[in-house]
């Protein structure tokens, strides 16, 4: 899979790394949502595609940022068609279902790098503090968001009660505090994506929940 | 709570009051709607947000219009946010559930304030006159559409076969006519907003229903 | 219905006149889908408004072009709406539901105008090839994507495992193909569209099928 990729200079390869297995992680989680619900491989490779690229295209629109990350590189956009097309020969020739437990890890890591790099991005937009944390924050998340709504079912990260959104809502503040701080870009970029990577996996570890806020919530009848 | 709301000079004292009323009874229906379909603390708080600002990002989306008013101030973002939290806490600790009709009249008062200043922010932007309605409409009416499709249910305003996005685009052409008058800016927002919102009380007052226009409607069974 | 729609001069009337049965016809799916929802008055017309401009809409956005199309000719949104008012009107007097197979050829119609036209406008925006064949899917699949989110149901484009997206990709390599050999842009468009509504046309009679990719696909409990 020969991608040329027009890598600019200030990502190093080991942010492409992360990037390239939060993507893809994202990718997968899309093509298991799709499968359950059992759309057509138009609609998995959709859905895919929605899940991937869809939280950094809202964080571009209301930015007002062209081109798009998957337009100026858009050798994303073919390995997420090559992934969908290769886990559906999988999925069919092995009868094997990759379980949400072993996504959590990669998704866990794209979480936390994609808060941190939306963060960075709004930062350097002049946003004010409270309004880059939360374009992290839809970086991150909204790709999901995107992907239960088309696939007809409330998104996951709002009815979880496992803390998700809020790792990355942390994270966010981490990266607007180190850059408050005048830390160097690389400095604050690897200390917020790693506090939103490491809140999520100690919140799967533990089994951490949100505080239930209603009395009800015990027999939650999703 | 000390917000410190950058006020520009036009934006009178009376009508920042109605509009944060609006904003926090459009908030409220977030909240409401979102404990309904069990989602937890992350998710009521996010679907409070797209359901108070949602209409107004997507008016300013469409229009091509930056930075956003919740950019510009932010401190509504956090009002939002500490009334999420007060309301969840004071929900949790009474049993109470705030009743739509008790809603219904901020929620008038938000419809018909967000028709007519979207309106004429459209109208200032160089729409023809049906465009700008629609953008006042757009304003009035898509953060409870967002809000719906978040929590995964059919728009409220889409099938409640009572007048409320019809009172908006009523409000919009009255906003069209007293523009094309020259009434100063002042008058026209109240003269929209006033409208709308009469027209909405009324509605809910009087219970009018929008024509049925299928002969089996009335046994409706949503 | 007299129209006054500004024409710019490169739409020739034959576009014209297929443009205008496309929308027609997506407009109409969208009253169909919003009556078997039970939507209200209001609802029908937003939902069919939202399948006629959604795609190209979300496209213009995507590729940060304004004004929209529906802007510039707001004739269309007038259109829409007093075919909406006409066909709500005839749906109550006639008990004559519109069958979804009369619907198909028009909407094939349109998938492959919108492809073709989404493909080429992206193409003159200078976006890679891969990027502008994905815009062009976008402005033919995407009006019934909203629709379909809206009226709460799982795209039919993404479950119906019969090809409709995939002859808007096809159609829009055509389109990347045939300017790349520099034709004149009415050629490639015309072929373009010519080719995936075609293979629309093809795939309806012929009832092909997406390819199986789970064993239990036979089983399938939409």
């Amino acid at each position: 899979m020969a991608l040329s990729i027009p890598l600019s200079w200030s990502l190093s390869t080991a942010h492409l790394v992360i990037e390239a297995s939060a993507t893809a992680a994202f990718a997968l989680s899309g093509v298991i949502v799709a499968a359950r619900r059992r759309l057509d491989a138009v609609g998995v490779c959709v859905v895919a595609g929605l899940t991937a690229f869809g939280g950094g295209t809202l964080r571009d629109v209301l930015l007002d940022r062209r081109p798009f990350f998957w337009v100026e590189q858009h050798g994303y956009v073919w390995a997420v068609l090559l992934l969908c097309i290769a886990s559906m020969v999988f999925l069919r020739t092995r009868h094997f279902e990759p379980t949400e437990q072993a996504m959590q890890w990669p998704d866990a890591l794209g979480l936390g790098l994609f808060t941190a790099s939306g963060t960075q991005i709004a930062l350097s937009a002049q946003m004010p503090a409270l309004v880059a944390v939360l374009m992290g924050l839809v970086t991150a998340v909204f790709g999901g968001v995107l992907r239960d709504i088309v696939c007809n079912q409330i998104p996951a990260a709002f009815r979880d009660h496992r803390p998700y959104a809020v790792c990355a809502f942390a994270g966010g503040w981490v990266v607007v505090g180190t850059t408050a701080l005048h830390w160097p870009d690389w400095a604050t970029l690897t200390t917020g994506a790693a506090c939103a990577t490491l809140l999520r996996a100690l919140a799967l570890w533990r089994d951490w929940r949100l505080p239930v806020w209603r009395h009800d919530e015990t027999g939650d009848t999703r």
